[in-house]
């Protein structure tokens, strides 16, 4: 019988290195040094305690948790409405919230509301792969925009400028996945007014927001732009990725479309994690004691790594990534990954995942595991290079 | 700016009723009675007490819930998948078990990995409404055949032989929603088989199963088909609509396809609720109960309703719905649930959500709502009719 041609999308590589990395963990002899995990992208630390807290609070009270409305609870829209008070001085109304499953279930919703079938849609390479696999998925046309550490591995007006047709809409992620490069607050209000008056619709990735290093300052698309889309999420800066909540912060013509769509598409986020969400937004102490392990492992990381012969590093403005060029060690990243599991016991992923052009010289490793494995990991890969 | 066309999907006129009802419960002076609330389709009892603790329990413990594999915990796709094996008497293999956000997260994948842009799908109208607006906002091409209290509201072969060209897949629903009728197992066979043959993609949403009344017996399309594709879910028999739960029984050729696609548009369903749902598969007593609950509410309807002039209810086999013909009272249902609304305190939804070219003359009660709001029910219809 018939398959449609939307599975053909292509998997994660990251996922069999997972495998891959547990399997080496599983056959450890007892008491052997394990495996140092640099290739998933979700905190280890959990929720913070006072959402599970209001979780448990919540469950403990016998309330019903049914649908809520389809973009949320009242109360955690105006709580993120007033998030981007607090933290970037927009007035934001919580009537242009959308609560959604996760920024993946964001992105369904925004691409087509925003966007028809045929659309192209830009975005800078290397790029998180479900931007351009929801995309083709919905019949949608990604465009790649080669970047390189000449411009953080973000795109440029010179780049949209040269695009002939213009896209539909370009999606920016700052600070970005994999790379961790950050587009300069005057850099990303150019390019949100530049799409603005070109009638291109952008799609502002901001899931690594609070999750900065002070190299570049955060801010927001929606301080530039009446017309851009933002897409956020709890996963990372609150740590809770399996809860499954993210959000939109939408232009007005946009609001009504999504609305809809979410209503036939989702119904609702789930009820329990969005009360944890909205109480995550308070544990700030907890939150910036997860922060500074961050720190702290990515600077040891940009100390011992170039030591150990890794010392072509993107630019680590944010987000718990380093994008390393090992050009010079390689030219089958995914063979390197899978020897440097073998040998040095590291799992990270190749650059395959983000960039199936350039990835092959590329690897990226992700720093926001346990401290003393990133502490550890520089002199495993010395060990092994021979340095 | 450009808007996409997919943004046009049609409101959930639902809604609206939902909002009208809120509003003139809220502005009842004390003391009067309350509105009846039989627009909803979500039971009101909440998840079992042991699904609840279980979540408690595993949040108090402070387990991390990061992401779960994309295809959900393996303690909860074997248990799913023993399920069939108790219930239905069928040996299916965990590995073909998706857990999903909720069937509404089950639905783009299936039909993305089933089918094409372009492709037909026919289904029985009246109809749950996001099946069509999902394939349209897909660019998938919904097939209404229309179905009438002849068949119970259910497609037939015949209608299917009729259909040049023949369609990609059909979508059944037995218990459907809106009208709680059936397909009897060997029409449900028949059907499989003829897809089958056919090359025609089943989908079979099977959510309400477990909420049947004995007047047809539950089967499940996967005990006569390799080729189709399950839908299940936890908001309805497990009374968990909030926690957004669902699963697909994958054919083994959608299985890789889905997977891919789940990846990238979901990473996982949420973890917390992963773990209620499988707790929740053993508190049958709870949820017998709820459902003896039902089953009173629904003879107490069958019993009133035609006594208050609404004698023309489709065959109530199942689900929480009865699907009302009140072309003798009305030739515009939403003014007429308006009008029962204002003047009965009774919310229901007009057909017209769930058929837009016949629903004028329908209308749908839902009585997952409290039992002694279902018994007041007739007598208050009676007296705004005048019976």
């Amino acid at each position: 019988m018939k398959v449609g041609r939307a599975g053909d999308a292509p998997p994660f590589l990251v996922m069999d290195v997972i495998a891959a990395a547990n399997a080496r963990a599983a056959a450890l002899p007892p008491g052997a040094p394990g495996i140092l995990r640099m290739e998933v992208g979700q905190p280890g630390t959990g929720a913070p305690r006072g959402a599970r807290d209001a979780a448990i609070a919540a469950l403990s009270a016998g309330l019903p948790m049914g649908y809520t409305e389809a973009f949320g609870l009242p109360s955690l829209r105006a709580r993120i409405a007033r998030h981007y008070a607090e933290r970037y001085g927009a007035a934001v109304a919580p009537s242009r919230i959308a609560v959604t499953v996760g920024a993946s279930g964001a992105f369904p919703l925004a691409f087509l509301a925003a966007f028809d079938r045929g659309d192209r849609v830009a975005m800078a390479a290397p790029f998180y792969p479900p931007y351009a696999n929801i995309l083709t998925a919905l019949g949608m046309e990604p465009v790649m925009l080669p970047c390189d550490a000449a411009t953080r591995f973000q795109p440029t007006i010179e780049m949209l400028e040269r695009l002939d047709p213009r896209p539909a809409g370009l999606i920016v992620a700052s600070p970005c996945n994999p790379a961790g490069t950050m587009l300069a607050p005057e850099e990303l209000a150019a390019i949100a007014r530049w799409c603005h008056a070109n009638d291109v619709r952008l799609i502002s990735d901001e899931i690594y927001h609070g999750l900065t290093w002070g190299t570049v300052a955060e801010s927001t698309a929606a301080a530039f732009s009446d017309s851009a889309v933002v897409v956020n999420s709890f996963s990372k800066y609150w740590s809770m990725t399996g809860w499954r909540i993210g959000w939109l912060l939408l232009p007005e013509d946009l609001v009504r479309p999504v609305e809809c769509l979410a209503q036939n598409m989702f119904i609702s986020a789930p009820h329990v994690a969005q009360v944890a969400a909205e109480a995550a937004m308070d544990c700030t102490e907890e939150l910036e004691a997860n922060k500074a392990a961050y720190a702290a492992s990515r600077a040891a990381l940009l100390e011992g790594l170039p030591r150990a012969g890794l010392d072509r590093i993107a630019a680590a403005d944010g987000a718990f990534y380093l994008w390393c060029d090992v050009a010079h060690l390689t030219n089958d990243s995914a063979a390197f990954c899978a020897e440097m599991l073998d040998k040095a016991g590291i799992a990270a992923t190749t650059g395959l995942d983000f960039d199936r052009e350039r990835g092959a010289r590329f690897l990226r490793f992700s720093y926001c595991g346990p401290a003393e494995d990133m502490r550890a990991a520089p002199g495993r890969i010395a060990a092994w290079l021979g340095r």
